[in-house]
């Protein structure tokens, strides 16, 4: 299959692009070539697209349920009940519909964390998006349940029918509250041996900071260098607590950082040092969390939102730059899991987007990354394609109306 | 003119919408009636529409220039050199621009202070929003012409072509770091004597309170009140840096704030105190600011930003709840300026906005006025009316290629 975008706006300049299979074969300012298909690049620029590097897709059921609550009141009144009424056919249908979410703002790449992950592959499969899946179990407070537990954690490791080129499966010891010291030491010794992506939700609050020093006589970050848990494989989402000797600590590791500035403000969590972790080395990507605490998947806002929490936390307007946020929210995504994207360029993986010029958010084009990371929404983004495929034409993705009929099925017994 | 919107959810119930001259006028379950237009309203929701109580529109020219610098740097390299190129014809194009953009994220009325106000009067009366309208003049650091910038107040007060069912002329008072003393004192006179609404930026930051402090041995606030600029028609914008005691004299006169939280954390101003604000009393509105410093005149995302401004600033996540905040930004924007209008009820000048409720980003609706603040972009809204007229069908806006077209051509020379 070929690919040929004609005129169409690179860094400013008009080229040809040719994408042959799943990568960009060719970009010049002018390619002949009998392509399978054609498409007018006029008045667009392409861009890469985005990588959303923590979410639980399918809590997009609990959107709008429980906001402006205390965490605790939030869990045990709203979220965990409904969780547990949750069935595999709901999470694939939520998550068809999360997928749809992301698609239509420019993302096409989750790191996943939830419940019945094999339906959250079905379901990134099926729509064309990449994507890390993990299924947490959690043996905090209840124990006796470890032993089962592990063999869940080993049977994931087994599950075999998923799509290797765009699906990675992946470990998540969800926390250090959640999960025990032997958990987390066996989440390490599988992740290890199978050479598995690991997924932690790491110094989100204050009270976990506490919590782990009078627990444990040291930071989750510490704690977990103890248990094996961190590696240049593991994915530390939020990060909004740390100390000197934990930034340390995370660079020696090479492990990687998924910033949630939404999530973080919503949640009261913090703020966190943006312009410090970018600035140590540390590979520093971005994503939105659930929908049940942003309330939103879309990655256009979360870049803004980061701007917003890296200048006010730094007390600095020249914080949180736009050209920085931009590939922490691209490039460094699709680097923190090997995916060879991220980037415009011959050779890459033909994941990328094509933007309106000529649209009421994107004009006047004094400085086009600005308006990207500042102005634009959603509806700014005609095209989107993913490993060469393209996912959404003139705003359109194929099924979407059937797509949006059984979530909202799935969706009534939830309210 | 009678437009009748049949079927539409209004609160989570199916109505009947009568809308006769400018006013609602009847809401029902059922109305039979021989309208002008008719409108199918099945699977929208009506809602008021907003109210963006800050804002400098035509600075959408700039958009994108200077962002992530310091404000001296930004203003002496980026804005100010801009501006002084600026002429009325490119206020007038970049105003119908800007409105443009409003209206096609639910908004009917600003509050603007900018230089040719008259070319935005021109420009809001042609696109049918409602607007107040002022041009500050300032006399810091050049007080000899302080009698020739009486008399363009004075001139101003005196312009008599304007459509005054919705457009309002107000004075601007920029700040007491830029307008001296006797030229406060004459802006409340010609304010007081002609009845006009005041529009002053106020303890935007830190800097301009110890300035203050240190020039006047008061707050801005207290130095405000002395100068006789605080009475009832008086709106102040950022509020970030108030006293116990600021508040007590806010309170006392009756004055209003509008509370622009995108450009005080990107200009890192600091965080406004919005639920102490809030339990106050006193009318807290909502406004964007200038697209130089936000980089959107977008009132869903402001609102969304305003939460997470909120439970940060008063680290709890029940501060800023969305029904507060979803009231700040179209009821309390009115009451700001005697807009009879804010609410769908009978009788109320018929300023509203329809959601598509079948749209993928307002989905499930588990709670509608969550969704809005929270989830909701530009391309739910899908029709806008103010003042009786509908201004928006189906997103599109009468002209619109047009205005684009006049906005890129005046934009060329300020790249």
């Amino acid at each position: 299959m070929k690919t040929l975008i004609k005129h169409v706006s690179l860094s400013g300049k008009i080229v040809d692009v040719l994408i042959e299979g799943n990568r960009f074969k060719k970009i010049a300012e002018k390619i002949e070539e009998n392509a399978d298909k054609v498409i007018n690049g006029e008045g667009k620029a392409i861009e890469p697209a985005f990588y959303n590097c923590h979410t639980h897709i399918s809590m997009t059921i609990l959107k709008g349920l429980g906001d402006d609550k205390e965490l605790h009141d939030w869990l045990i009144h709203d979220i965990w009940p409904r969780e547990e009424k949750m069935i595999p056919e709901d999470i694939y249908h939520a998550s068809k519909f999360a997928i749809l979410e992301m698609i239509k703002g420019g993302t096409v790449f989750c790191n996943d964390m939830y419940q019945y992950g094999e339906e959250t592959m079905k379901a990134i499969d099926e729509m064309g998006i990449r994507g890390v899946v993990s299924k947490p179990e959690i043996d905090i407070p209840t124990p006796n349940l470890l032993e089962k537990k592990k063999k869940k954690v080993l049977d994931f490791v087994n599950y075999k029918n998923i799509n290797e080129n765009r699906i990675i499966k992946g470990m998540s010891a969800h926390s250090v509250y959640t999960v025990s010291e032997e958990f987390l030491k066996f989440y390490a010794d599988v992740a290890k041996k199978n050479n598995m992506p690991l997924h932690i939700h790491a110094c989100e609050t204050k009270v976990e900071v506490d919590q782990c020093l009078n627990n444990h006589k040291c930071t989750p970050i510490e704690y977990l260098e103890k248990c094996g848990l961190l590696t240049d494989k593991t994915i530390l989402a939020h990060c909004v607590h740390l100390s000197d000797k934990d930034i340390e600590i995370i660079k020696k590791h090479n492990t990687k950082i998924a910033h949630c500035p939404v999530s973080n403000f919503k949640l009261k969590s913090g703020l966190m040092a943006f312009q410090k972790l970018h600035d140590s080395g540390i590979l520093v990507t971005l994503g939105t969390d659930g929908s049940a605490s942003n309330n939103s998947l879309g990655m256009l806002e979360e870049m803004k939102v980061c701007a917003l929490n890296a200048k006010t936390q730094a007390n600095s307007s020249v914080a949180g730059n736009v050209y920085d946020i931009y590939k922490t929210a691209t490039e460094n995504g699709a680097k923190a899991f090997g995916i060879d994207a991220g980037v415009i360029q011959e050779g890459k993986l033909a994941d990328f987007v094509l933007y309106d010029l000529n649209h009421y958010l994107m004009l006047p084009i004094n400085n086009l990354i600005s308006n990207i990371v500042y102005s634009a929404q959603n509806e700014c983004i005609t095209d989107v394609f993913c490993d060469g495929k393209q996912l959404m034409c003139n705003r359109k993705v194929e099924n979407e109306e059937k797509i949006i009929e059984n979530f909202k099925k799935i969706c009534a017994k939830f309210k």
